[in-house]
């Protein structure tokens, strides 16, 4: 495509309108857990290819055609991890249950979806349980990323920093593959933390502060972090994280965060993408919606979707047409170098 | 004071810059948890009034008259109240000390300092064991508002929300004395959360989605909560929490939450003020600085300190010169009523 007209590529999409067959599969899961006689068998979880082509055609690719927004990286629901539920086995036969999904609507819509893997992560169990899983995902699936929970307990933080050497079995295998992790929490599982509303958005922010407080991009240089819902609460007070890394004799954000970690759009105002797109260097903004996600609704103060978020990049003051292009396309293809290879297979 | 010369009224100062005897007695009480025989007198700590007026002269006044601010509602330094140390009777008696100091502060100082408590909370322990404290606090000191922390945990959220029951004791001697909180936690104890880089924001954030989950202030309509550190994430996301509110099926936030939630200017850059003086309406916010605090150093990009908040409210597009007076004096006067009454018994 060309600068003018660029590939609208929202990286952050989760299927969060697949068959109730899927929710009524884990609700029998998370009744094995207690007495296993319940517990389903994959098999039992049968979804036909013409119910998963409804839930997307009349849903995400509905909304995207009216948006005109083109490819989404597609991952499983992020509230649906939960992976403080059960042990690493429950997980591992979830996440792949999952993952399989999203594998089969990538096949079903090549064109517009691509996969992006949910890992089988389990409060206080090594994460290289979960490379496994990851490996099908990449190599078999053709998945182009990851998303990693830096709180699998679902709320109450017991896992180390992400800076801590007990991720990097992950960060090995991400450096290996060219994979880019979308550092994303899943429900709260702690009544302080409304899920959508906080615990997403402290995550983001804590996740920042953490590779502030770390040297973890010196182990690994080319090592990539998508932080989700705008950075969290990052942008607004970026003169508080210039200031802070200042204090603790870090280097220039620019120089110490900015080669590693990007920001996604999913931010669900004009005012907002405003400041994301005046304060943080174009090449560190992805183009995302999280659409079909957490704020479904249409804004009385405008008269569309609060999650149609082309449209405060479009209207941003801050990009000129090769930055917007930027950030709709190039830094995408640029951070999920195996989409850009996919693209330019595909002749795009 | 006139529009044109307001009073600029700092409703966000805590004394970071006690004379070090207090830490060492701290210290010393911190110690005699595991070893009685260590624990200190109230009467071992010595300060004199000197000792106070010498910190506070070349400190936050010093930079109070730099800057040009008038007055700040100064508290007991947020970070070091660690409520999570030691039991209610560690609490308490840090607690009064502390309180005690910044009233003879804003003895030595009465055009300059007034107080707001910290109260003497504990992880599990009823809250209403902090009113004693808060009622000498308001009556014999003078002091115009309290600090409420959340998380007397220390960044492991044990507590209730907000918006339970088990804070209504405090709630009901705040709506008695017509004092606001500002909602500010302490050090985290959760090597997650770095303390003023993401379990302030992350704190702030968390509050005021409790507020939209609950209906606290239908129960309390005359109750105050002040979010500091410019509403953590909030402001940034207005469009995500107006549409949250909006599938929760609650009222517009205009309705169900700015009668009684405030945001302060402690946000270090001139791009988060506009995005706050933008979003925000203007009765919502005043101004504060948090200095001594966080954030100490000198902006390389403006040459001026990050947390000079006064600054960036000047140069905001979004306030005209009645709106100003409203962030610098008029809000605070009328969300703390009490500092109201003693300007005007002081002919201001």
């Amino acid at each position: 495509m060309s600068l003018s007209n660029p590939l609208i590529i929202d990286v952050h999409g989760h299927y969060t309108t697949a068959p109730k067959a899927l929710e009524n599969w884990r609700n029998q899961q998370i009744a094995g857990i207690e007495d296993p006689s319940r517990t389903p068998q994959v098999a039992d979880l049968k979804i036909s290819d013409d119910e998963l082509r409804e839930s997307i055609e009349l849903n995400q690719l509905a909304k995207m055609k009216e948006r005109g927004s083109d490819i989404t990286i597609f991952s499983p629901r992020a509230s649906f991890m939960a992976h403080h539920i059960g042990d690493f086995q429950v997980s591992s036969t979830w996440a792949a249950l999952c993952n399989e999904l999203c594998f089969r609507v990538s096949q079903l819509f090549p064109d517009h979806f691509i996969g992006a893997a949910m890992l089988p992560q389990s409060p206080g169990v090594d994460p290289k349980t979960c490379i496994p899983e990851l490996e099908k995902c990449i190599r078999e699936y053709g998945f182009v990323g990851i998303n990693l929970n830096p709180d699998p307990s679902g709320g109450h933080w017991t896992s180390p920093p992400l800076t801590d050497r007990h991720w990097y079995p992950i960060y090995e295998k991400m450096v290996e593959y060219d994979i880019p992790a979308m550092v994303h929490v899943s429900t709260s599982c702690n009544s302080c933390f409304h899920t959508t509303g906080a615990h997403y958005l402290n995550a983001d922010t804590t996740a920042f502060m953490q590779c502030i407080q770390g040297d973890l991009f010196k182990d690994f240089p080319t090592l990539k972090f998508l932080i989700p819902h705008g950075g969290g609460a990052v942008p607004y007070h970026w003169g508080r994280f210039r200031g802070l890394a200042q204090e603790m004799k870090k280097p220039l954000l620019q120089d110490h965060l900015l080669n590693n970690i990007f920001f996604d759009t999913c931010v669900y105002h004009q005012p907002g993408i405003d400041l994301l797109t005046k304060v943080i260097p174009v090449d560190n903004i992805l183009f995302a919606s999280e659409m079909i996600g957490a704020v479904r609704g249409i804004d009385p103060e405008t008269g569309h979707y609060y999650d149609d978020t082309k449209r405060y990049v479009l209207a941003t003051p801050h990009l000129n047409e090769a930055q917007r292009y930027q950030v709709f396309e190039g830094n995408a293809r640029r951070v999920f170098s195996r989409l850009d290879a996919r693209l330019k297979a595909q002749g795009k």
